[in-house]
Protein backbone atom coordinates (compact mmCIF):
# COMPACT_ATOMS: atom_id res chain seq x y z
CA UNK A 1 0.00 0.00 0.00
CA UNK A 2 1.25 3.50 -0.96
CA UNK A 3 1.87 5.50 2.05
CA UNK A 4 2.73 8.90 2.52
CA UNK A 5 5.06 11.03 5.42
CA UNK A 6 4.69 14.77 5.11
CA UNK A 7 5.03 17.54 8.00
CA UNK A 8 5.19 20.69 8.78
CA UNK A 9 8.24 22.69 9.73
CA UNK A 10 8.11 26.43 11.52
CA UNK A 11 8.07 28.02 14.92
CA UNK A 12 5.42 27.69 17.57
CA UNK A 13 3.46 24.85 15.71
CA UNK A 14 2.47 23.07 18.15
CA UNK A 15 -1.38 24.12 17.54
CA UNK A 16 -1.50 23.45 13.71
CA UNK A 17 -4.79 22.26 12.27
CA UNK A 18 -2.28 20.79 9.58
CA UNK A 19 -2.39 17.61 10.56
CA UNK A 20 -5.66 16.85 10.92
CA UNK A 21 -6.71 18.12 7.88
CA UNK A 22 -3.94 16.28 6.18
CA UNK A 23 -4.52 13.16 7.94
CA UNK A 24 -8.45 13.34 7.66
CA UNK A 25 -8.68 13.64 3.70
CA UNK A 26 -5.77 11.33 3.55
CA UNK A 27 -8.91 8.50 5.06
CA UNK A 28 -11.36 9.59 2.42
CA UNK A 29 -8.48 8.40 0.10
CA UNK A 30 -7.76 5.39 1.57
CA UNK A 31 -4.22 6.43 2.01
CA UNK A 32 -1.92 5.79 4.87
CA UNK A 33 -0.59 9.91 5.61
CA UNK A 34 1.48 10.67 7.97
CA UNK A 35 1.62 14.54 8.99
CA UNK A 36 4.01 15.30 11.97
CA UNK A 37 5.08 18.99 12.98
CA UNK A 38 8.61 19.71 13.21
CA UNK A 39 9.06 22.59 15.30
CA UNK A 40 12.16 24.21 15.14
CA UNK A 41 11.29 26.14 19.47
CA UNK A 42 10.60 21.92 20.57
CA UNK A 43 13.69 21.01 18.78
CA UNK A 44 15.85 23.93 20.42
CA UNK A 45 17.37 24.98 17.12
CA UNK A 46 18.01 28.67 14.78
CA UNK A 47 15.38 28.86 11.73
CA UNK A 48 18.64 28.30 9.54
CA UNK A 49 18.71 24.70 10.52
CA UNK A 50 15.62 24.23 7.93
CA UNK A 51 18.28 23.43 5.55
CA UNK A 52 19.28 20.53 7.53
CA UNK A 53 15.36 19.28 8.48
CA UNK A 54 15.02 19.14 4.90
CA UNK A 55 17.51 17.32 3.90
CA UNK A 56 17.02 14.53 6.86
CA UNK A 57 13.40 14.56 6.02
CA UNK A 58 14.52 13.64 2.16
CA UNK A 59 17.09 10.84 3.27
CA UNK A 60 14.44 9.66 5.32
CA UNK A 61 11.46 9.62 3.02
CA UNK A 62 9.50 12.12 3.35
CA UNK A 63 7.29 12.91 0.25
CA UNK A 64 6.76 16.35 1.13
CA UNK A 65 6.80 19.26 3.80
CA UNK A 66 5.10 22.16 4.22
CA UNK A 67 7.26 24.92 5.78
CA UNK A 68 5.91 27.98 8.10
CA UNK A 69 6.80 31.14 9.65
CA UNK A 70 10.17 32.02 10.16
CA UNK A 71 11.54 29.65 7.45
CA UNK A 72 9.64 30.33 4.36
CA UNK A 73 12.84 32.12 2.36
CA UNK A 74 15.62 30.16 4.14
CA UNK A 75 14.32 27.08 2.93
CA UNK A 76 14.65 28.05 -0.62
CA UNK A 77 18.62 27.91 -0.84
CA UNK A 78 18.64 24.45 -0.35
CA UNK A 79 15.82 22.79 -2.67
CA UNK A 80 16.77 21.87 -6.40
CA UNK A 81 13.81 23.67 -8.38
CA UNK A 82 11.16 26.42 -7.57
CA UNK A 83 7.44 26.18 -8.98
CA UNK A 84 6.96 29.58 -10.80
CA UNK A 85 4.87 31.04 -7.82
CA UNK A 86 7.29 30.17 -5.61
CA UNK A 87 10.13 32.11 -7.17
CA UNK A 88 7.87 34.93 -7.87
CA UNK A 89 6.80 35.54 -4.16
CA UNK A 90 10.48 34.24 -3.16
CA UNK A 91 8.58 32.10 -0.33
CA UNK A 92 7.99 28.15 -0.14
CA UNK A 93 5.07 26.72 2.19
CA UNK A 94 5.29 23.57 0.55
CA UNK A 95 8.24 21.10 -0.51
CA UNK A 96 7.65 18.43 -2.66
CA UNK A 97 10.27 15.50 -2.87
CA UNK A 98 9.96 13.59 -6.23
CA UNK A 99 12.51 11.52 -7.75
CA UNK A 100 15.68 12.72 -5.65
CA UNK A 101 14.59 16.24 -6.24
CA UNK A 102 13.50 18.83 -3.65
CA UNK A 103 10.61 21.32 -5.45
CA UNK A 104 9.31 24.50 -3.80
CA UNK A 105 5.76 25.59 -3.98
CA UNK A 106 3.85 28.18 -2.66
CA UNK A 107 0.45 27.14 -1.79
CA UNK A 108 -0.62 30.48 -0.27
CA UNK A 109 -0.62 32.24 -3.03
CA UNK A 110 -3.02 29.79 -4.36
CA UNK A 111 -5.12 29.33 -1.62
CA UNK A 112 -5.84 32.46 -0.79
CA UNK A 113 -6.85 32.99 -4.96
CA UNK A 114 -9.23 30.03 -4.44
CA UNK A 115 -10.51 31.48 -1.37
CA UNK A 116 -11.43 34.60 -2.83
CA UNK A 117 -13.39 33.67 -5.21
CA UNK A 118 -14.81 30.88 -3.45
CA UNK A 119 -16.24 33.22 -0.64
CA UNK A 120 -16.42 36.64 -2.27
CA UNK A 121 -17.64 35.80 -5.91
CA UNK A 122 -18.28 38.88 -8.40
CA UNK A 123 -16.60 41.24 -5.68
CA UNK A 124 -14.85 44.38 -7.54
CA UNK A 125 -10.94 43.98 -7.25
CA UNK A 126 -10.23 47.71 -9.26
CA UNK A 127 -8.69 49.29 -6.21
CA UNK A 128 -7.59 47.23 -3.06
CA UNK A 129 -6.06 48.49 -0.02
CA UNK A 130 -3.86 45.61 2.11
CA UNK A 131 -3.26 45.92 5.62
CA UNK A 132 0.50 44.03 6.64
CA UNK A 133 3.72 43.61 3.96
CA UNK A 134 5.19 40.40 5.91
CA UNK A 135 4.91 37.04 4.53
CA UNK A 136 1.34 36.23 4.49
CA UNK A 137 0.49 40.07 2.98
CA UNK A 138 3.05 39.37 0.02
CA UNK A 139 1.19 36.00 -0.79
CA UNK A 140 -2.11 37.59 -0.93
CA UNK A 141 -0.51 40.91 -2.80
CA UNK A 142 0.68 38.55 -5.42
CA UNK A 143 -2.75 36.41 -5.05
CA UNK A 144 -5.09 39.78 -6.04
CA UNK A 145 -2.51 41.07 -8.90
CA UNK A 146 -2.91 37.95 -10.31
CA UNK A 147 -6.97 38.19 -10.06
CA UNK A 148 -6.93 41.13 -11.86
CA UNK A 149 -6.81 43.92 -9.28
CA UNK A 150 -5.91 47.41 -11.32
CA UNK A 151 -4.12 48.77 -7.92
CA UNK A 152 -2.87 47.62 -4.83
CA UNK A 153 -1.82 49.80 -2.10
CA UNK A 154 0.44 48.23 0.34
CA UNK A 155 -0.41 49.67 4.19
CA UNK A 156 2.63 48.94 6.88
CA UNK A 157 3.86 50.58 10.29
CA UNK A 158 7.35 49.48 8.32
CA UNK A 159 7.63 51.77 5.73
CA UNK A 160 10.38 49.93 4.18
CA UNK A 161 8.77 46.98 4.22
CA UNK A 162 5.49 48.33 2.63
CA UNK A 163 7.83 49.87 -0.09
CA UNK A 164 10.36 46.43 -0.75
CA UNK A 165 6.70 44.66 -0.88
CA UNK A 166 5.50 47.29 -3.88
CA UNK A 167 8.44 48.06 -5.74
CA UNK A 168 8.83 43.89 -6.13
CA UNK A 169 5.04 43.79 -6.87
CA UNK A 170 5.42 46.99 -9.70
CA UNK A 171 8.74 44.61 -10.95
CA UNK A 172 6.68 41.60 -11.47
CA UNK A 173 2.99 42.87 -12.71
CA UNK A 174 4.34 46.08 -14.06
CA UNK A 175 4.24 49.88 -12.92
CA UNK A 176 0.90 51.59 -11.39
CA UNK A 177 -0.63 48.53 -10.23
CA UNK A 178 1.37 48.60 -6.71
CA UNK A 179 2.14 51.32 -4.13
CA UNK A 180 3.07 51.77 -0.49
CA UNK A 181 1.41 54.12 1.32
CA UNK A 182 1.75 54.83 5.72
CA UNK A 183 -1.48 54.10 7.84
CA UNK A 184 -2.05 57.97 8.13
CA UNK A 185 -3.24 57.77 4.97
CA UNK A 186 -6.13 55.20 5.24
CA UNK A 187 -8.44 57.97 5.66
CA UNK A 188 -7.61 58.76 2.43
CA UNK A 189 -7.19 55.82 0.71
CA UNK A 190 -10.59 53.61 1.95
CA UNK A 191 -12.97 55.74 0.56
CA UNK A 192 -12.19 54.86 -3.27
CA UNK A 193 -11.36 51.12 -1.96
CA UNK A 194 -13.21 48.93 -3.64
CA UNK A 195 -11.95 46.07 -0.95
CA UNK A 196 -9.61 45.84 2.27
CA UNK A 197 -7.45 42.84 3.18
CA UNK A 198 -6.13 41.96 6.45
CA UNK A 199 -2.51 40.54 6.84
CA UNK A 200 -0.96 41.85 10.06
CA UNK A 201 -1.15 39.14 13.57
CA UNK A 202 -3.68 41.65 15.14
CA UNK A 203 -6.91 40.41 15.87
CA UNK A 204 -5.06 37.10 16.88
CA UNK A 205 -5.58 35.45 20.43
CA UNK A 206 -1.56 36.76 21.01
CA UNK A 207 -2.41 40.31 19.52
CA UNK A 208 -6.44 41.22 20.38
CA UNK A 209 -7.56 44.68 18.89
CA UNK A 210 -8.50 46.56 15.57
CA UNK A 211 -5.69 47.13 13.13
CA UNK A 212 -7.40 50.33 12.17
CA UNK A 213 -10.76 52.62 13.49
CA UNK A 214 -13.41 50.46 12.64
CA UNK A 215 -15.18 54.69 11.38
CA UNK A 216 -13.30 53.66 8.18
CA UNK A 217 -15.23 50.97 7.19
CA UNK A 218 -18.40 51.33 5.32
CA UNK A 219 -20.67 49.47 2.91
CA UNK A 220 -18.58 50.21 -0.02
CA UNK A 221 -15.87 47.97 1.11
CA UNK A 222 -15.29 43.70 1.26
CA UNK A 223 -13.02 43.06 3.88
CA UNK A 224 -10.60 39.96 3.56
CA UNK A 225 -9.09 38.46 6.47
CA UNK A 226 -6.01 36.35 7.00
CA UNK A 227 -5.75 35.68 10.65
CA UNK A 228 -7.97 32.62 11.37
CA UNK A 229 -7.18 31.96 14.95
CA UNK A 230 -10.43 33.01 15.80
CA UNK A 231 -11.75 32.59 13.01
CA UNK A 232 -14.02 35.68 13.81
CA UNK A 233 -11.78 38.81 14.52
CA UNK A 234 -12.62 41.92 16.05
CA UNK A 235 -12.32 43.22 12.34
CA UNK A 236 -14.58 40.76 10.86
CA UNK A 237 -17.27 41.75 13.59
CA UNK A 238 -16.73 45.39 12.48
CA UNK A 239 -16.78 44.62 9.45
CA UNK A 240 -20.35 42.87 9.41
CA UNK A 241 -21.53 45.53 11.84
CA UNK A 242 -20.39 47.76 9.06
CA UNK A 243 -22.35 46.42 6.44
CA UNK A 244 -19.18 45.20 4.50
CA UNK A 245 -19.08 41.72 2.56
CA UNK A 246 -16.75 39.70 4.74
CA UNK A 247 -13.66 36.39 4.31
CA UNK A 248 -12.89 35.14 6.96
CA UNK A 249 -8.95 33.59 6.98
CA UNK A 250 -10.45 29.93 6.81
CA UNK A 251 -10.22 30.05 3.66
CA UNK A 252 -6.83 30.86 2.57
CA UNK A 253 -5.86 28.14 5.36
CA UNK A 254 -7.90 25.49 3.75
CA UNK A 255 -7.22 26.05 0.07
CA UNK A 256 -3.54 26.11 0.90
CA UNK A 257 -3.78 22.57 2.60
CA UNK A 258 -6.26 21.57 0.13
CA UNK A 259 -3.33 22.32 -2.92
CA UNK A 260 -0.59 21.04 -1.07
CA UNK A 261 -2.51 17.50 -0.35
CA UNK A 262 -2.97 17.61 -4.26
CA UNK A 263 1.10 18.07 -4.41
CA UNK A 264 1.49 15.50 -2.17
CA UNK A 265 -0.29 12.58 -2.94
CA UNK A 266 -1.54 13.56 -6.93
CA UNK A 267 -5.03 13.09 -5.49
CA UNK A 268 -8.26 15.61 -6.13
CA UNK A 269 -9.02 16.53 -2.76
CA UNK A 270 -12.61 16.75 -1.13
CA UNK A 271 -12.64 20.71 -1.01
CA UNK A 272 -16.23 20.85 0.89
CA UNK A 273 -15.07 17.99 3.18
CA UNK A 274 -11.47 20.03 3.77
CA UNK A 275 -13.72 22.99 4.77
CA UNK A 276 -16.06 21.31 7.18
CA UNK A 277 -13.32 19.46 9.09
CA UNK A 278 -11.81 23.06 9.22
CA UNK A 279 -14.45 24.71 10.71
CA UNK A 280 -15.09 21.79 13.15
CA UNK A 281 -10.90 22.20 13.83
CA UNK A 282 -11.09 25.76 14.24
CA UNK A 283 -14.30 25.64 16.59
CA UNK A 284 -12.31 23.27 19.28
CA UNK A 285 -10.47 25.06 21.76
CA UNK A 286 -6.85 25.37 21.17
CA UNK A 287 -4.40 22.72 22.89
CA UNK B 1 -5.12 10.82 16.85
CA UNK B 2 -1.61 9.52 18.06
CA UNK B 3 -0.13 8.45 15.03
CA UNK B 4 3.17 5.91 15.36
CA UNK B 5 6.46 6.67 12.67
CA UNK B 6 8.36 3.85 12.50
CA UNK B 7 10.81 2.07 9.90
CA UNK B 8 13.43 -0.54 9.41
CA UNK B 9 17.32 0.16 8.24
CA UNK B 10 19.47 -2.14 6.66
CA UNK B 11 20.97 -3.38 3.59
CA UNK B 12 18.54 -4.92 0.79
CA UNK B 13 15.81 -4.66 2.60
CA UNK B 14 13.21 -3.62 -0.30
CA UNK B 15 11.41 -7.46 -0.29
CA UNK B 16 10.78 -6.92 3.71
CA UNK B 17 7.61 -7.78 4.84
CA UNK B 18 8.22 -5.97 7.94
CA UNK B 19 5.83 -2.78 7.00
CA UNK B 20 3.01 -4.65 6.07
CA UNK B 21 3.11 -6.41 9.15
CA UNK B 22 3.36 -3.89 11.35
CA UNK B 23 0.61 -1.60 8.99
CA UNK B 24 -1.91 -4.12 9.14
CA UNK B 25 -1.44 -4.96 12.93
CA UNK B 26 -1.96 -1.12 13.43
CA UNK B 27 -4.89 -1.14 11.05
CA UNK B 28 -6.42 -3.55 13.58
CA UNK B 29 -5.80 -1.15 16.83
CA UNK B 30 -7.10 1.59 14.82
CA UNK B 31 -3.64 3.47 14.91
CA UNK B 32 -2.37 5.40 12.16
CA UNK B 33 1.07 4.01 11.70
CA UNK B 34 3.74 4.05 8.71
CA UNK B 35 6.52 1.90 8.61
CA UNK B 36 9.28 2.52 6.14
CA UNK B 37 12.43 0.94 4.97
CA UNK B 38 15.40 3.02 4.74
CA UNK B 39 18.20 1.27 2.87
CA UNK B 40 21.27 1.52 3.12
CA UNK B 41 21.72 0.57 -0.44
CA UNK B 42 19.82 2.53 -1.67
CA UNK B 43 20.79 5.73 0.02
CA UNK B 44 24.11 4.82 -1.19
CA UNK B 45 26.06 4.98 2.52
CA UNK B 46 28.43 2.80 4.44
CA UNK B 47 26.51 0.61 7.23
CA UNK B 48 28.44 2.91 9.32
CA UNK B 49 25.83 5.84 8.46
CA UNK B 50 23.61 4.06 11.21
CA UNK B 51 24.47 6.59 13.29
CA UNK B 52 23.78 9.29 11.43
CA UNK B 53 20.26 7.92 10.23
CA UNK B 54 19.09 7.13 13.70
CA UNK B 55 19.97 10.70 14.90
CA UNK B 56 18.01 11.73 11.77
CA UNK B 57 15.07 9.73 12.58
CA UNK B 58 15.13 11.09 16.57
CA UNK B 59 15.15 14.62 15.51
CA UNK B 60 12.18 14.13 12.76
CA UNK B 61 10.13 12.45 15.22
CA UNK B 62 10.43 8.41 14.53
CA UNK B 63 9.09 6.79 17.34
CA UNK B 64 10.77 3.93 16.59
CA UNK B 65 13.02 1.66 14.35
CA UNK B 66 14.17 -1.55 13.35
CA UNK B 67 17.49 -2.52 12.76
CA UNK B 68 18.78 -5.26 10.61
CA UNK B 69 22.19 -6.35 8.60
CA UNK B 70 25.01 -5.40 8.51
CA UNK B 71 24.26 -2.36 11.26
CA UNK B 72 22.71 -4.44 14.51
CA UNK B 73 26.17 -3.96 16.03
CA UNK B 74 27.12 -0.88 14.57
CA UNK B 75 23.68 1.10 15.61
CA UNK B 76 25.10 0.09 19.66
CA UNK B 77 27.09 3.28 19.82
CA UNK B 78 24.62 5.20 18.97
CA UNK B 79 22.36 4.61 21.56
CA UNK B 80 21.70 6.00 25.05
CA UNK B 81 20.68 2.85 26.63
CA UNK B 82 20.34 -1.21 26.02
CA UNK B 83 17.62 -3.63 27.11
CA UNK B 84 19.29 -6.47 28.92
CA UNK B 85 18.82 -8.79 26.29
CA UNK B 86 20.51 -6.48 23.41
CA UNK B 87 23.48 -5.39 25.91
CA UNK B 88 23.61 -9.64 26.44
CA UNK B 89 23.86 -10.13 22.67
CA UNK B 90 25.71 -7.27 21.51
CA UNK B 91 23.04 -6.25 19.26
CA UNK B 92 19.81 -4.81 18.54
CA UNK B 93 17.69 -5.06 16.30
CA UNK B 94 14.82 -2.51 17.30
CA UNK B 95 15.43 1.17 19.13
CA UNK B 96 12.57 2.90 20.90
CA UNK B 97 12.79 7.04 21.23
CA UNK B 98 11.50 7.68 24.28
CA UNK B 99 11.10 11.21 26.04
CA UNK B 100 14.61 12.30 24.44
CA UNK B 101 16.14 9.13 24.54
CA UNK B 102 17.31 5.81 22.11
CA UNK B 103 17.04 2.57 23.84
CA UNK B 104 18.03 -0.55 21.81
CA UNK B 105 16.14 -3.67 22.00
CA UNK B 106 16.66 -7.33 20.71
CA UNK B 107 13.50 -9.51 19.84
CA UNK B 108 15.21 -11.44 17.82
CA UNK B 109 15.98 -13.14 20.85
CA UNK B 110 12.54 -13.09 22.55
CA UNK B 111 10.97 -13.78 18.87
CA UNK B 112 12.85 -17.20 18.48
CA UNK B 113 11.78 -18.38 21.86
CA UNK B 114 8.27 -17.91 21.65
CA UNK B 115 8.53 -19.13 18.03
CA UNK B 116 9.98 -22.33 19.64
CA UNK B 117 7.69 -22.75 22.33
CA UNK B 118 4.81 -21.91 20.18
CA UNK B 119 5.81 -24.25 17.57
CA UNK B 120 7.73 -27.20 18.81
CA UNK B 121 5.71 -27.54 22.60
CA UNK B 122 7.33 -30.27 25.11
CA UNK B 123 10.23 -30.89 22.83
CA UNK B 124 13.28 -31.32 24.47
CA UNK B 125 16.59 -29.27 25.10
CA UNK B 126 18.95 -31.12 26.76
CA UNK B 127 21.59 -30.78 23.99
CA UNK B 128 20.84 -28.81 20.73
CA UNK B 129 23.37 -28.54 17.80
CA UNK B 130 23.71 -25.19 15.84
CA UNK B 131 24.26 -24.25 12.61
CA UNK B 132 26.12 -21.17 12.04
CA UNK B 133 27.20 -18.60 14.22
CA UNK B 134 26.11 -15.13 12.67
CA UNK B 135 23.99 -12.37 13.95
CA UNK B 136 20.84 -14.87 13.77
CA UNK B 137 22.17 -17.09 15.23
CA UNK B 138 23.65 -15.46 18.36
CA UNK B 139 20.04 -14.60 18.76
CA UNK B 140 19.17 -17.96 18.55
CA UNK B 141 21.73 -19.30 20.84
CA UNK B 142 20.82 -16.74 23.59
CA UNK B 143 17.35 -17.90 23.20
CA UNK B 144 18.20 -21.81 23.62
CA UNK B 145 20.11 -21.35 26.67
CA UNK B 146 17.86 -19.12 28.19
CA UNK B 147 14.87 -21.45 27.35
CA UNK B 148 17.14 -24.21 29.40
CA UNK B 149 18.96 -26.09 26.71
CA UNK B 150 22.02 -27.74 28.76
CA UNK B 151 24.50 -27.97 26.12
CA UNK B 152 24.48 -25.98 22.88
CA UNK B 153 27.07 -26.95 20.37
CA UNK B 154 27.79 -24.33 17.89
CA UNK B 155 29.01 -25.46 14.24
CA UNK B 156 30.33 -23.01 11.57
CA UNK B 157 32.65 -23.06 8.71
CA UNK B 158 34.24 -20.74 10.38
CA UNK B 159 35.86 -21.97 13.53
CA UNK B 160 36.84 -18.70 14.71
CA UNK B 161 32.98 -17.12 14.24
CA UNK B 162 32.01 -20.24 16.14
CA UNK B 163 34.72 -20.35 18.82
CA UNK B 164 33.73 -16.66 19.55
CA UNK B 165 29.96 -17.00 19.98
CA UNK B 166 30.57 -20.14 22.49
CA UNK B 167 32.98 -17.58 24.32
CA UNK B 168 30.76 -15.73 24.84
CA UNK B 169 27.64 -17.65 25.39
CA UNK B 170 29.67 -19.47 28.25
CA UNK B 171 30.71 -16.20 29.86
CA UNK B 172 27.35 -15.14 30.05
CA UNK B 173 25.44 -18.58 30.72
CA UNK B 174 28.40 -20.51 32.81
CA UNK B 175 30.91 -23.29 31.59
CA UNK B 176 30.20 -26.85 29.79
CA UNK B 177 26.83 -25.24 28.44
CA UNK B 178 27.77 -24.00 25.08
CA UNK B 179 30.65 -25.76 22.74
CA UNK B 180 32.19 -24.91 19.76
CA UNK B 181 32.52 -27.72 17.02
CA UNK B 182 33.34 -28.02 13.24
CA UNK B 183 30.94 -29.30 10.50
CA UNK B 184 33.27 -32.44 9.92
CA UNK B 185 31.94 -33.51 13.72
CA UNK B 186 28.05 -33.44 12.58
CA UNK B 187 28.23 -37.38 12.35
CA UNK B 188 29.63 -38.12 15.52
CA UNK B 189 26.96 -35.16 17.25
CA UNK B 190 23.87 -35.55 15.80
CA UNK B 191 22.75 -39.03 16.76
CA UNK B 192 22.70 -37.75 20.54
CA UNK B 193 21.29 -34.33 19.71
CA UNK B 194 17.77 -33.55 20.83
CA UNK B 195 17.56 -30.76 17.93
CA UNK B 196 19.07 -29.16 15.23
CA UNK B 197 18.81 -25.50 14.56
CA UNK B 198 19.80 -23.84 11.41
CA UNK B 199 21.06 -20.29 11.11
CA UNK B 200 22.99 -19.95 8.13
CA UNK B 201 21.91 -18.31 4.82
CA UNK B 202 21.78 -21.96 3.01
CA UNK B 203 18.31 -22.66 1.50
CA UNK B 204 17.50 -19.15 0.44
CA UNK B 205 16.98 -18.00 -2.78
CA UNK B 206 20.14 -16.69 -3.47
CA UNK B 207 21.66 -19.88 -1.70
CA UNK B 208 19.77 -23.32 -2.53
CA UNK B 209 21.20 -26.86 -1.42
CA UNK B 210 21.01 -28.31 2.43
CA UNK B 211 23.66 -27.05 5.08
CA UNK B 212 23.97 -30.89 6.19
CA UNK B 213 23.79 -34.20 4.52
CA UNK B 214 20.52 -35.35 4.90
CA UNK B 215 21.23 -38.63 6.24
CA UNK B 216 22.33 -37.21 9.40
CA UNK B 217 18.38 -36.73 10.05
CA UNK B 218 16.86 -38.88 11.87
CA UNK B 219 12.95 -38.92 14.04
CA UNK B 220 15.08 -38.66 17.52
CA UNK B 221 15.44 -35.09 16.62
CA UNK B 222 13.81 -31.62 16.18
CA UNK B 223 14.94 -29.14 13.60
CA UNK B 224 13.81 -25.12 13.58
CA UNK B 225 14.94 -23.33 10.72
CA UNK B 226 15.78 -19.69 10.61
CA UNK B 227 15.59 -18.76 6.96
CA UNK B 228 11.94 -18.20 6.19
CA UNK B 229 12.30 -16.73 2.57
CA UNK B 230 11.25 -19.58 1.68
CA UNK B 231 9.00 -20.63 4.34
CA UNK B 232 9.59 -24.20 3.52
CA UNK B 233 13.54 -24.66 2.65
CA UNK B 234 15.30 -27.35 1.34
CA UNK B 235 15.92 -28.56 5.24
CA UNK B 236 12.79 -29.11 6.25
CA UNK B 237 11.47 -30.92 3.50
CA UNK B 238 14.59 -32.83 4.42
CA UNK B 239 13.69 -33.26 7.77
CA UNK B 240 10.03 -33.80 7.41
CA UNK B 241 11.14 -36.84 5.07
CA UNK B 242 13.51 -38.06 7.93
CA UNK B 243 10.51 -37.90 10.93
CA UNK B 244 11.91 -34.87 12.33
CA UNK B 245 9.19 -32.44 13.90
CA UNK B 246 10.25 -29.05 12.13
CA UNK B 247 10.21 -25.07 12.95
CA UNK B 248 9.75 -23.02 9.84
CA UNK B 249 11.40 -19.49 9.98
CA UNK B 250 8.32 -17.94 10.11
CA UNK B 251 7.41 -17.50 13.29
CA UNK B 252 10.66 -16.05 14.74
CA UNK B 253 10.13 -13.18 11.68
CA UNK B 254 6.73 -12.79 12.97
CA UNK B 255 7.33 -12.15 17.00
CA UNK B 256 10.37 -10.40 16.52
CA UNK B 257 7.90 -8.12 14.39
CA UNK B 258 5.53 -8.89 17.35
CA UNK B 259 7.56 -7.42 20.20
CA UNK B 260 8.87 -4.88 18.47
CA UNK B 261 5.18 -3.75 17.62
CA UNK B 262 4.43 -3.45 21.34
CA UNK B 263 7.51 -1.79 22.27
CA UNK B 264 6.90 0.93 19.37
CA UNK B 265 3.44 1.47 20.31
CA UNK B 266 2.74 0.22 24.07
CA UNK B 267 -0.16 -1.99 22.24
CA UNK B 268 -0.89 -5.58 23.11
CA UNK B 269 -0.50 -7.44 19.74
CA UNK B 270 -2.80 -9.86 17.97
CA UNK B 271 -0.53 -12.61 17.34
CA UNK B 272 -2.51 -14.90 15.82
CA UNK B 273 -3.73 -12.05 13.06
CA UNK B 274 0.00 -11.60 12.59
CA UNK B 275 0.77 -15.16 11.94
CA UNK B 276 -2.43 -15.16 9.33
CA UNK B 277 -0.92 -12.21 7.95
CA UNK B 278 2.82 -13.48 7.64
CA UNK B 279 1.47 -16.45 5.48
CA UNK B 280 -0.68 -14.58 3.07
CA UNK B 281 2.48 -12.39 2.56
CA UNK B 282 4.91 -15.02 2.45
CA UNK B 283 2.98 -16.81 0.06
CA UNK B 284 3.34 -13.68 -2.29
CA UNK B 285 5.73 -13.90 -4.89
CA UNK B 286 8.80 -11.57 -3.93
CA UNK B 287 8.70 -8.47 -5.59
Amino acid sequence: MTSYLTGLIGAGIGPSLSPALHEREADRHGLRLLYRTLDIDVLGVAPAAVGELVRAARTLGFDGLNITHPCKQLVIEHLDELAPEAATLGAVNTVVFRDGRAIGHNTDVTGFAQSFARGLPGAATGSVVQLGAGGAGAAVAHALLTLGTDRLTVVDTDPSRAGALADSLTAHFGTGRAAAAPPRDLPALLPDADGLVHATPTGMAAHPGLPLPASLLGPHLWVAEVVYRPLETELLRAADAAGCRTLDGGGMAVFQAVDAFRLFTGREPHVEDMLRDFADLAAAPVR
